[in-house]
């Protein structure tokens, strides 16, 4: 029921969701179930007919209530206990789904991931990993949001988690860490920065040392490819909504000076697609979670249906724990 | 002496100014005197003879130490009295000069103004005010890099001397101030941010609330232009850092899958000149001291002396002394 789009886009996301992946994964469509059948009726008979034989697939699980995008989370959660956001994550919990997307209230799926899903121990929030097309690989930044108060400890904890969201998710083989600064000396950054590269330099990851914002977009940093960049969540959320606006502002003052069509140029810029990855996972939870903008189309809802498979798959969150509980015995 | 191109480049920038400036004003070189008049002669004999009138209005102060961007600032404050930074300073300080300008050590420009201009009472360092084009106005944004670790009453500083830049070197009336946040509600944000929220409705300014990362490019708020960003340095360093390298990065992408020229394209795009403005000006210092980037054009630098000139003659820096000290009594 979540997002600009719905119930259209989640459904029809996940017919092109099961129509590329192997027989055995199966949907649950959860929300209000007359108007979710109501559509995926209408989708199956006339658009998306040629997906009818995925139709069997699909189950759909009633949740009367529906938490707002203007609802304050924690109120959402107490009173909504029939939302699809509070039945789906309970049947990740209860090992009857093995993740869950929405494109709905993003405070209220925080919320209620670290509610019902839990964190991995040494945790005390999850953080929210969005991906950053540049002009080579894609990077990986968190926390972009979740987080806006920071130590040093959790940036570390935010470079453990994002190393394994790397290999896992973006399949980097020993990803190259960075951490958000003002210059590159470990001396250049607030105090928290400057404490959290000192112990960077101690822990078992592939340190990079800081970068800058202009290394992000190029994906690089002194010529060596970036994986992931660690920063706090206020940075992060304030350069995330930054680049989601920069770029069509950019590329629509461009192709207006060539007379050019925007839209035909966005599409033409396969590295900028936002839909090609469509979700941001919420990491340090005890399950796969997938947040999608509530804008998302269909497609991006499709890879973030992608995401959540190869997220369970690939034992990415429990990779994660024992990690965190690796490094807390080290350092104890 | 100062930046990559130099001393070509400042000479350059200093005869584009004296072609447009009134003819009461005269650029004083500040450099080593053999190379620094060796440049001169060799730019009026060839690409600049059109300008050899403006000779008259051009002296050479000899500065035979020059501050390499490597030298760490303090350092180089200490041991080198003699450089153009120290020299061309110090020649504000008397009287001799209404404004300095270097696109040499940004560091050591910092600390140089600091220590020979002095602050305006009540700060305890400069900021550094940055334009960012957007879609509509320019934006002013500070700090851009001098303030990494920011108190709630050093947001509120920034606001001040931010409304008084834009309302003489922008030409705004009522200039409308953001604080950067990671939403609109004033209990969005980190503390430093939320704190500053409440101190900066109850200030004498034309406050519009928190802005979000999305606002900075379309240059408004919800509808609304923008004419001054207040954050820390920390988030205003990597902001600035990423908008510089992502828009040439979007722009040769956008050029190439349209098969252009990516500088024809650049050059056709006014609204983002970066030489538009050349520089940014230290504020809170008492007299004009602007910061050129190191890699300025020529006609970068001939807009950052049109900048030093037009601070001058309209009193920003003393009007922002007098705000600062009502502000002050006002609280006392």
């Amino acid at each position: 029921m979540g997002g600009d789009h719905a119930p259209r886009a989640p459904i029809a996301g996940a017919l092109l969701a099961l129509a590329e992946l192997p027989a055995q994964h199966h949907i649950q469509l959860i929300g209000r179930s007359a108007p979710v059948t109501a559509e995926l009726d209408a989708l199956l008979s006339d658009e998306f007919a040629a997906y009818a034989p995925h139709r069997s697939r699909i189950s759909i699980v009633d949740a009367p209530d529906v938490i707002e995008m203007t609802d304050k989370p924690t109120v959402a959660l107490r009173g909504k206990q029939q939302s699809s956001m509070v039945i789906g994550l309970r049947r990740v919990v209860e090992g009857l789904a093995d993740g869950f997307i929405s494109a709905g209230n993003t405070g209220a799926q925080m919320a209620a991931s670290t509610v019902l899903l839990k964190l991995h121990p040494g945790l005390t929030r999850p953080a929210i990993g969005t991906i950053f097309p540049t002009a080579r690989q894609p990077v990986l930044m968190l926390d972009a949001g979740a987080n806006v108060d920071c130590s040093a400890e959790e940036l570390v904890q935010f470079a453990r988690i994002g190393d394994v969201y790397a290999r896992h998710l973006l399949g980097r083989t020993s990803p190259a860490v960075g951490l958000l600064s003002i210059g590159e000396e470990a001396e250049k950054g607030n105090a928290v920065v400057k404490e959290a590269h000192q112990l960077l330099r101690k822990a078992d990851l592939n340190f990079i040392g800081n970068i800058e914002g202009r290394d992000i977009p190029n994906g690089e940093c002194e010529g060596s490819p970036l994986d992931v960049i660690v920063c706090d969540g206020f940075v992060g959320n304030v350069l995330l909504k930054f680049y989601e606006s920069v770029a069509p502002m950019l590329i629509g003052m461009v192709a207006r000076s060539a007379g050019l069509d925007a839209d035909t140029v966005t599409r033409s810029l396969k590295h900028l697609d936002v839909d090609e990855y469509g979700g941001a996972p919420l990491l340090g939870v005890r399950g796969v979670s997938i947040i999608s903008h509530g804008s998302s189309s269909p497609r991006a809802l499709k890879n973030a249906i992608r995401m959540a498979v190869t997220a369970s798959e690939s034992g990415m969150n429990e990779e994660i724990g024992r990690r965190l509980s690796a490094a807390a015995s080290h350092t104890a």
